[in-house]
């Protein structure tokens, strides 16, 4: 138990780092009266919008979160409930610090380019670190709490469903988050653009667009509130079914080390808040150097390396020593480790603590490559973007058609590096290598989310910068620091689908391992010669195409209202063209609220009950065992489709809109040229490809899979 | 052997109805001479191409087939050899007539409506009862051969994989002529649209145009020869591995009814021969009307309906009555039938000629399904065309997005109808069932093929009828027969990705199977608790993301080409935009056949290498059993991933180019409106998706499967 208590203390310092930077960020000068106008404009409709959107997420948490308690008992519905009052918490608070940090970004951007740089990421390393310290604390805290004064064992139904149940309340606040801040943020996006760069040829950000406050409240609760959640619960179902599969895979060979194997993923996210807060004072721009996305780097790198010998560390502290044996007979299931002895009906597993480290070191080098690949495929530097700015050359179609050429290209090697990553680990340590390798990637979530969630304030902060009319100096230097944060944003989105492959294969190993415990007497046969696998896996890919088709669709509908109330503003009062009235901003933004609120709900459902509907219908058709079969494809069949069209939208997108960048920059004819026109339009689609549809994939794939675990525990019960 | 000699004459009935209507067709006016003129460059172009394209394919044809006999032994290069000419052979003949029948279409439809879709779709049907029946009489003649005069037995592996190299011969020259056609004829008429259009300013189909007759050919040589390889492709494909797999898996059982059950799906395909050409007579419009659509469905109607009785008939007289039980203790895998005794080595698996039946039926009933869902999605008297046609009122990006959305949305009903296909099938008749179903369905392709190969000649007669400077009504008459042909080419698209969805699992089957046949030893764990498969169904998932992404960036380079040309050759000589000199039509033409020559190659060695280098790589990583699992997962996964990217790519093109025509009907401004002009984008981003990369991903699917198949041969020879 000391442990867990260790990695408690680990996720308190991320909180302590949290209010200590919130004070110097707010502490900060604020601007000027009109800026502050503005920010207090955006603050005010974000906060309603998240308002109005967790009281309905509240509506379907409680309902499900009663469902929980009744089919399932007290502890996964507390656990639940705890995940997704943190989810919640985690967004609200990135919202809270973004819409104050967006104004004193643009003050400090007046001082000088380094200043608005340590202003703006700052902003983004509380949000990065109150969200890892937050996943941590509030596993860590729970299972303290069961295995202690709970007095049940670690590997007990309360702590197993428990922590399954907490994932569950993550992920679901998640999606929520994720969609509907994603369709707010790219209606107001696309219908500001449509309705004032296209009908009325007013500049981007101009004040008297009257949707131009809702697209800065869209930067907040999307990319803010809802990439907060997002890598909150990608962070708790890694760590969680880590901890989660560790019990069920070893509980009746690891005695005396399994509390230690299952509080390790914990320490191993607690040694990692520590590096990132030490890398966080590595951002910093080289003397009179203006390359943004090199400080970014540097704290990066620090964050990354100095995590190998804490975790060599806390491996060995853990396991006493890092030769210890971990494994024996298994009983059940083939875990998939290297077999001592195959054929028999017991399989032994084995590796060593050095394996887990090994295996973590694996994790950290896939997070580097996918961000390294990241930039590649959305950098200004690089082929892919400039091939698609020159296709901006000749025309809107050819600008994207390159994109999307790009969009389907860029899946290949994040997967190959993926496939590289399954490979190693699970010789090295069977399923628990995978495991580790999901944990070590999201171990570094707060230093990731940190370079992302600096995007949408530096976004806002040129926002604010043109909508007070400061000096285009300043607007140049929240440019730059902006354009990093498009690649930022796409890197964040690549990791977390990239940590979902690996983090849903657990959760896939965690079914069939429960499922073997549960119903000891069903022979499920997983083999791609049964056709159910197969049909399971075909709806399991369909899921992805049909809940991206929902995203665009609803992004389309919601910008076209905007549009309509927009052109309406203009019509009934000529005074705003004019700049002598005021739009009506908050109108807007209340509309644009409603609808996303309207469109959230039914993809959001996609996920929760295809797993049952598939379990029934095949259940009806062909017995339990080829519905156990078919579920279980189905879930593989989420991850298998889910990673291509994720990767394939946040990449494109990012791409579509660096090239628009590119171009901006003065090439291909620079801003107002045919080109630039055609790049506009790229970067029109790929908005809701990387901020609308792609990223809820992710959350996407791993409710599908908790559902369907706590289906088979809700069947076992009943 | 009765019965391959019944299936022999039905095919040859085939042939004898395409020369007769050859001269019908070619017996009737052939317009002006200015007409002939133009007519004579697109048939010249057309030729040249095909010429190139044949001796560049020729040269890889010769090495592979080489690489087959070293291999694999005589009777497999011969298969490949006949497949691969007769390949050729269908996509040559159907472009001769297509080249031949343009021109008289528009002289016809000066005449009138009638008389326009007579000819035009006679000119269709020659092309789609050449495919069929030369399919047919490939495989049955081969067959017919090798057990007849050869003296081998039916399940002997001369039978065996002679009808598996007949397979890949066809597959080979399908996706070269897929590739290859689909990357001319989009460079030419995206690069034509772009400086002709966009930069010059002239109307589609000027003769001012260097680029319109290479787009005209393009037709001629994409979407027509390149059809006619693919859909000869699948149905020597799906009929020869029904066979195959009925020869793996009762060879031991069957006894005296193995060569009737291995003939059956042969005489199920001249059934269908019969029926199609009665069909061919229905397809005309009713009195005075103007439903070209509706005198089609007439016609496939006819077809599909006369094809019940005729295959109930065949299947009753090959098995000697419908309530034959076929079937036996099976040795070896499990063959997925509804079994007697679970459990043992061997099981039991049996169904009557009523199974049989029922299964073909719902071949049918898919293949009517996914006409009918693709017309939905592609028509312009639905939801999803209208949205996107109203989405381009906003904008070049709403129109892209709301396309993109429909894309997606596009794969649900198809899959959900293809997956209903397999349960019922299965639970009917096991694998066997799915087979037949596969057959029923590619039994039509006559049909179907003549509905599509119908589009090009329309489209080329209106490209005719405007550089000819004939009257504006006959271009109107042109154009109502070619809005339809938008939806037919959708179709079978659809129909071909939809029949190699099932058809892949009957050739994953044959995989299981021949595998477990050729490597008893082996213990194959094809279970998806195996990480092998995961990596395997991952990567196979991938290779139509990176085919297709190939394809895309293939046509807009060798697009680029063309405009690069166009440019110099307006720049050079002033009079041709003057309209006194002639543009160098044959540069052009010969520019984007290199272009597409060079740029079909590396595409299509990604699916002929996947399964060869995955086999060794985990080989040598995890041994032969993973390697095998592997290679097996990479087959389902090409199948999980193709089937979406084909189907979204297809149906989102087909609309993308409808929502355009719908906007050029005098809907939401007309021509000439901005929201023409961004569906004008979209139907160009809509191009490389429904043309290229789509409909190549189909071949691409077998292609993968055929060679795993003969990799297990060639291995278990070696």
């Amino acid at each position: 138990m000391d442990l867990v208590l260790i990695a408690i203390v680990l996720g308190l310092l991320a909180v302590v780092y949290g209010i200590f930077t919130s004070r110097q960020v707010l502490n900060s000068g604020a601007g000027n009266e009109k800026m502050q106008e503005i920010a207090g404009a955006i603050q005010e409709g974000a906060q309603a919008y998240l308002k109005r959107q967790y009281t309905t997420i509240a509506f379907v948490g409680v309902v499900v979160a009663v469902l929980v308690a009744v089919f399932l008992g007290l502890w996964p519905a507390v656990g639940f409930v705890i995940g997704a009052v943190l989810s919640g918490v985690a967004g609200f608070i990135g919202m809270n610090i973004s819409v104050r940090s967006n104004v004193r970004t643009a003050a400090a951007a007046q001082s000088g380019l380094q200043q608005g740089l340590t202003l703006a990421f700052r902003a983004g390393a509380i949000t990065g670190m109150l969200v890892a310290g937050l996943a941590l604390l509030s596993i860590a805290v729970f299972f303290w709490y069961l295995v202690g004064p709970g007095g049940f064992a670690p590997d007990s139904d309360e702590v197993v469903y428990g922590l399954v149940g907490l994932a569950f309340g993550a992920s679901l606040i998640s999606i929520f988050a994720r969609l509907g801040g994603g369709i707010f943020t790219k209606a107001a996006d696309v219908g500001a653009d449509l309705v004032g760069k296209v009908e009325a040829g007013i500049p981007e950000d101009d004040p008297r667009n009257p949707a131009v406050i809702a697209d800065n409240v869209g930067d907040n609760v999307g990319d803010c509130a809802g990439m907060a959640a997002d890598l909150f619960e990608t962070y708790v179902v890694t760590v969680g079914v880590t901890m989660v599969l560790t019990a069920l895979l070893f509980s009746e060979v690891l005695g005396d080390l399994l509390l230690p194997m299952m509080a390790l993923p914990l320490l191993i996210g607690g040694a990692c808040i520590v590096t990132s807060i030490i890398g966080t004072y590595f951002v910093k721009l080289s003397k009179g150097g203006t390359n943004v996305m090199g400080a970014m780097y540097k704290g990066f790198i620090v964050s990354a390396v100095l995590a190998i010998p804490l975790i060599y560390f806390v491996i060995s502290y853990a396991l006493g020593g890092m030769g210890t044996e971990i494994g024996g007979a298994v009983a059940g299931i083939d875990p998939g480790a290297p077999l001592a002895e195959e054929g028999t009906a017991e399989q032994v597993v084995s590796f060593t603590g050095m394996d887990l480290f090994w295996c973590s070191l694996i994790g950290l080098a896939i997070t580097g490559l996918i961000i390294w690949i990241t930039e590649y495929y959305t950098g200004t530097n690089y082929r892919p973007v400039r091939s698609i700015a020159k296709a901006s050359e000749t025309g809107h179609g050819t600008n994207v058609i390159q994109g999307l050429a790009i969009s389907l290209e860029s899946t290949a090697l994040p997967t190959i590096v993926i496939i590289a990553g399954i490979i190693a680990t699970f010789q090295l340590a069977g399923l628990m290598g995978i495991a580790y390798a999901a944990t070590a990637m999201l171990a570094l979530a707060g230093m990731v989310v940190a370079l992302d969630a600096y995007g949408p304030v530096t976004d806002n902060a040129g926002g604010i910068a043109e909508m007070a009319g400061l000096d285009d100096s300043v607007r140049e230097k929240t440019d730059m620091l902006d354009a990093v944060g498009n690649t930022t944003k796409a890197v964040t989105k690549g990791y977390a689908i990239g940590s979902a492959g690996l983090g849903a294969l657990v959760l896939f190993a965690a079914y069939t391992t429960d499922l073997a415990k549960l119903f000891p007497d069903a022979d499920v046969d997983f083999s791609l010669e049964n056709p159910y696998v197969i049909v399971g896996l075909l709806l399991g890919a369909l899921l992805p195409y049909l809940f991206g088709a929902m995203g665009m669709t609803a992004v389309g509908r919601a910008a076209g209202d905007v549009v309509v109330d927009v052109r309406e503003q203009f019509a009934n009062d000529k005074g705003i063209m004019a700049g002598t009235s005021k739009p009506n901003y908050a109108r807007t933004v209340d509309l644009v609220t409603k609808a996303a609120i309207k469109e959230m709900i039914l993809p959001s459902m996609l996920p929760l009950l295809a797993p049952i509907v598939v379990y029934f219908a095949i259940l009806f058709l062909a017995g339990q065992e080829n519905a156990f079969a078919a579920v279980g494809a189905l879930l593989l069949g989420v991850i298998i489709g889910g990673i291509f069209v994720a990767l394939s939208m946040t990449a494109g997108g990012g791409a579509w809109d660096n090239a628009k960048k590119y171009i901006e920059d003065g090439n291909h004819g620079g801003k107002g040229s045919e080109a630039h026109k055609a790049a506009v339009t790229g970067d029109t689609v790929g908005d809701p490809y990387k901020d609308t549809a792609g990223p809820a994939v992710n959350p996407m794939i791993k409710i599908t899979n908790i559902v369907a675990l706590l289906l088979l525990a809700a069947l076992a019960a009943g």
